[in-house]
């Protein structure tokens, strides 16, 4: 990422680093990864060095993490592994990006990196909003359930609206945006009663449930009497197969993942999905969408959803783990749905 | 479905009609149904006295069977099962109805009924075409290969098409469809090799498998390197799986049935789908449709298809079974793919 050393620093600087060494199978364990120290002694043209406040852990990182081609190459072993992250700059040989700018990179998972100047973001962030919000509700995850609410599953007003996964930073936006954006019922499912709580006395969401209580399909049938006309899928098997069954015909789904897969193996795969033939008798339209393909949407979805942000409209929340040496229990936390919100890394000593 | 009856027939006829009295338990059984002989003696005002030439059986009517609320309602117990039939008009009240004249109706499986006029139908067939084609490539089957195909699946020029239950009434007509839109690529897989030599020698599909022969998704990614734009569903299941595994990024899926579980029961259900996830890592956009909500569509799918039917730009088969008594086992052969083209029953004596 850094090109021929042209400026040396001041003083090195010492990232460490969380590589990718061995590639998971199934579930992610401590030696799938590793933390490399390593020092940083100048820029080239045009790049900067960033010290991280925060990165993001995500579920799609869990993909990367196969050797199999998918929409984002796989994570490569020996590796740092990339992803957002926001911090300040240290040193710049950037034009229009001067020590001090609080930035949003792609950095990922380490304490400080050098990035090309293309690579980096500056944040203006406004009253109101903290700038780690731009991980989670104004950054990726937040364009995540805009554009598929929207652009994908096309809301209207009126609809009922289930989303799985409704405590995690993209569907506890779903549910809210679309209650601001006319639908007349809001179902959530989470993974704990006090994320369901969360959902209902905080977010606004009419009715949540614990996939843990009951069989989803029976909690969303009591939750959706009069069927559903909008899924918001984050989690897929069970999950989507209620959603087929309390499905109104011609019912859409923007499928955005499906969590409860991804840690399947040869050997061992969660159960198939039964029921699709209610596609036809309901005649359901279903798109999966990857978010990187409608980063042209983002302006305007920050001009919708920045003032909701800051003046309290839209709530948002976030699990933080600290420190760089706590990075993969964040991520396996991630996994198995330890996270409120958006789940971080803070860097509080960089 | 008659009236009170003011106008009496010269002399009464009696019609042979299959009942439905009990609902299949999986597969249908000879017991499920009856055989019944009733005597027609007059016509109300504005009906039709017709005697059947040919009727449709469809996969469709397996559903129908079944006492769950769907699209279209289920058949009732002790009555004859309505669908599709062409006949000729015996007795008329009706304006514009004559003696002799051809008309579809949807009276179903029986010798004779008596149809409104509303329910009526006058065919014209212009030269080159048989009556019969309005049951199969003229008929309802043509109109969902049409509409699937283009305004569900929404083909493009250039695009890979593959579709399951080729050798069908609908399927044998999208691969045709396809081939003369545009299509650079024709797929299709049928049930045995005889079919399969029809698909590809006389139909011109580009190849063609026999899912009996290999895994059907071994077969598809042999048949489609690089892979396949556009999917047509019959069959689900293990056909659905190999679509979602060789699909191209963006590729489109319109479903129109999934005949591969029609006779699930509780107890002995047909595996899942696993391999949801590529809808996600693929952008895939999967709609279900049922041609009766797109009735508007026929005047447009006549003019484009009858002059390729009538000029033998377009091939149909059918398979025909004589005979009333033999409705049934033209059901449950269809049912076990032994059709080639539509299944249709044929009353010659009537």
């Amino acid at each position: 990422m850094s090109g021929a050393v042209v400026h040396p620093l001041p003083r090195p600087v010492v990232t460490r680093e969380v590589h990718l060494v061995r590639r998971p199978h199934g579930f992610p364990e401590h030696d799938d990864f590793a933390l490399v120290d390593r020092e940083l002694t100048g820029l080239g043209d045009r790049e900067v060095l960033v010290a991280n406040h925060h990165f993001s852990v995500d579920p799609y990182m869990r993909g990367r993490m196969n050797d199999i081609p998918s929409y984002v190459a796989p994570y490569a072993l020996g590796e740092v592994m990339d992803g957002r992250a926001i911090g300040t700059v240290l040193a710049s040989t950037a034009d229009g990006i001067a020590v001090g700018d609080l930035v949003r990179t792609n950095l990922g998972w380490r304490t400080h990196g050098i990035a090309p100047a293309t690579g980096v973001e500056r944040l203006d962030v406004p009253d109101g909003v903290s700038p780690s919000a731009y991980l989670g509700v104004l950054g990726v995850p937040g364009l995540t359930a805009w554009v598929g609410l929207l652009d994908v599953a096309g809301l209207r007003d009126g609809d009922t609206v289930f989303v799985s996964g409704a405590a995690g930073a993209v569907g506890s936006l779903v549910g809210q945006l679309a209650r601001l954006r006319g639908a007349s019922r809001v179902i959530g499912s989470a993974g704990s009663s006090a994320k369901v709580a969360w959902l209902t006395d905080e977010l606004g969401f009419d009715v949540a449930f614990s996939y843990r209580d009951a069989p989803v399909r029976r909690s969303l049938r009591a939750a959706a009497p009069n069927g559903i006309d909008v899924y918001f899928d984050n989690v897929g098997h069970d999950h989507l197969e209620a959603a087929l069954a309390s499905a109104n015909d011609f019912a859409r789904f923007a499928v955005c993942g499906m969590i409860a897969g991804y840690n399947d193996t040869a050997d061992q795969r969660s159960p198939g999905v039964r029921n699709l033939a209610e596609i036809v008798r309901k005649r359901l339209a279903i798109r999966g969408f990857i978010v990187t393909d409608s980063l042209d949407r983002n302006a305007a979805f920050l001009q919708e959803v920045t003032p909701w942000v800051a003046g309290g409209h839209i709530r948002s929340r976030e699990t933080v783990v600290d420190g760089i040496d706590h990075a993969v229990d964040a991520f396996r936390g991630l996994l198995r749905g330890e996270n409120t919100g958006k789940m971080l890394v803070a860097l509080h000593d960089s």
